[in-house]
């Protein structure tokens, strides 16, 4: 039993190893110029080993990807601290979302979009990523991270934005909260394209602020009163 | 002169051999499978002969592409043949447009994001279009062609959508057209991208109803009145 834990150890070790390296390329040079040789090298391992740790090339992103996202996490608590209202804090996650996003619209792309079509179990690679790096995890974002590991990335738009009206004793049938929530995401999607073809298009603020107001109007076209 | 117009008149018809067995391969792989080889072979030319006449695959690429926006150019007026109120019109405008763009997400994202943040010259190859293919050219579908020719697609929006909202004497401030013509694009967007990376998401006419019933949304939210 302790053999396996140790054995477990090294492997998470050694994936910490290749995945800082990712990091540091990405940083450096964005997540296109991400390669498994280049990895392998910056970690001080050859290619084959990396092979042993990840299944794939797509693995190796993915992990590294989880990093921007757990900066997330990180950042929200604060983020929501002097918000009460629940719509008001249900915008707010919107907010830092966007924020955060729409610094690396890439990574959040891979993470959340890409693989939309395959039944790939985002929640495998979150657990595992908290695993490899476990003092990344904060009883303080546990909350957040219990949400963002749930499910995908609609049904937890779905849920969120349910709680929220919830919580204000708003009454809307779920098919509404379905397309409202539906209606969000496209206008967040739409923005996040946009911004991974066309880096200039708006500053990361400027982006945010108009995806936010696109939300608001999104709310008041089916009554929900944020005044 | 003379002698001008007929190299001029078998460059073109070169181009449009070309162009036809792109589109024939377009329909029978899609537009990902299109390459330079396979185009010249299939017109029946060798691969160097085909760079005197495109610049690059990109360019056969738009050019193959147009196809589809004039096939949207000539559906258009007979779909709005029986609509008469302006926004219902402007609505239906959308409507026509993204059943034909759902339908070839890719093409369409070609046409109308992949270049947007260079400075591309849509209306040129949106001319040249129509010299190579003067058949394809009506009478009847030329107010369209003039409007999609114009300008980028978000100032075509903003123009359509000014353009409604005067013919029915609604005053909004252009920052508000400005904005809600952003909303509208960025919903059409969040749409086109998840069909392109899901077809099964939904149904081009479900994906078609979805999105119209978004933007009528976005109308209401600016309290512009549709019944």
């Amino acid at each position: 039993m302790q053999q396996k834990d140790r054995k477990q150890m090294y492997r998470q070790q050694t994936m910490s190893y290749f995945i800082n390296a990712a990091l540091e390329i990405i940083e450096e040079e964005g997540i296109d110029s991400l390669s498994i040789r280049k990895t392998a090298e910056k970690a001080g391992y050859n290619s084959a080993t990396l092979y042993h740790y990840f299944s794939d090339f797509e693995e190796l992103r993915i992990f590294s990807a989880m990093k921007y996202l757990d900066q997330y996490a990180k950042d929200l608590p604060a983020y929501l601290e002097p918000v009460t209202r629940p719509l008001e804090r249900y915008l707010k996650i919107w907010e830092c979302f966007c924020l955060h996003s729409f610094s690396h619209p890439d990574i959040f792309w891979l993470l959340f979009f890409k693989h939309a079509d395959t039944n790939w179990d985002f929640s495998y690679y979150f657990h595992a990523y908290y695993d490899i790096f476990p003092e990344s995890w904060s009883e303080d974002a546990a909350n957040y991270k219990n949400m963002l590991s749930s499910a995908n990335f609609s049904e937890r738009e779905f849920l969120s934005l349910t709680d929220s009206l919830n919580k204000e004793n708003i009454f809307l049938p779920e098919s509404d909260i379905h397309n409202l929530a539906t209606m969000n995401i496209m206008l967040y999607r739409g923005m996040l394209e946009t911004l991974r073809e066309d880096s200039e298009y708006l500053s990361i603020e400027e982006a945010t602020a108009t995806t936010v107001s696109f939300i608001r109007r999104a709310l008041t076209s089916y009554n929900i009163d944020l005044d």
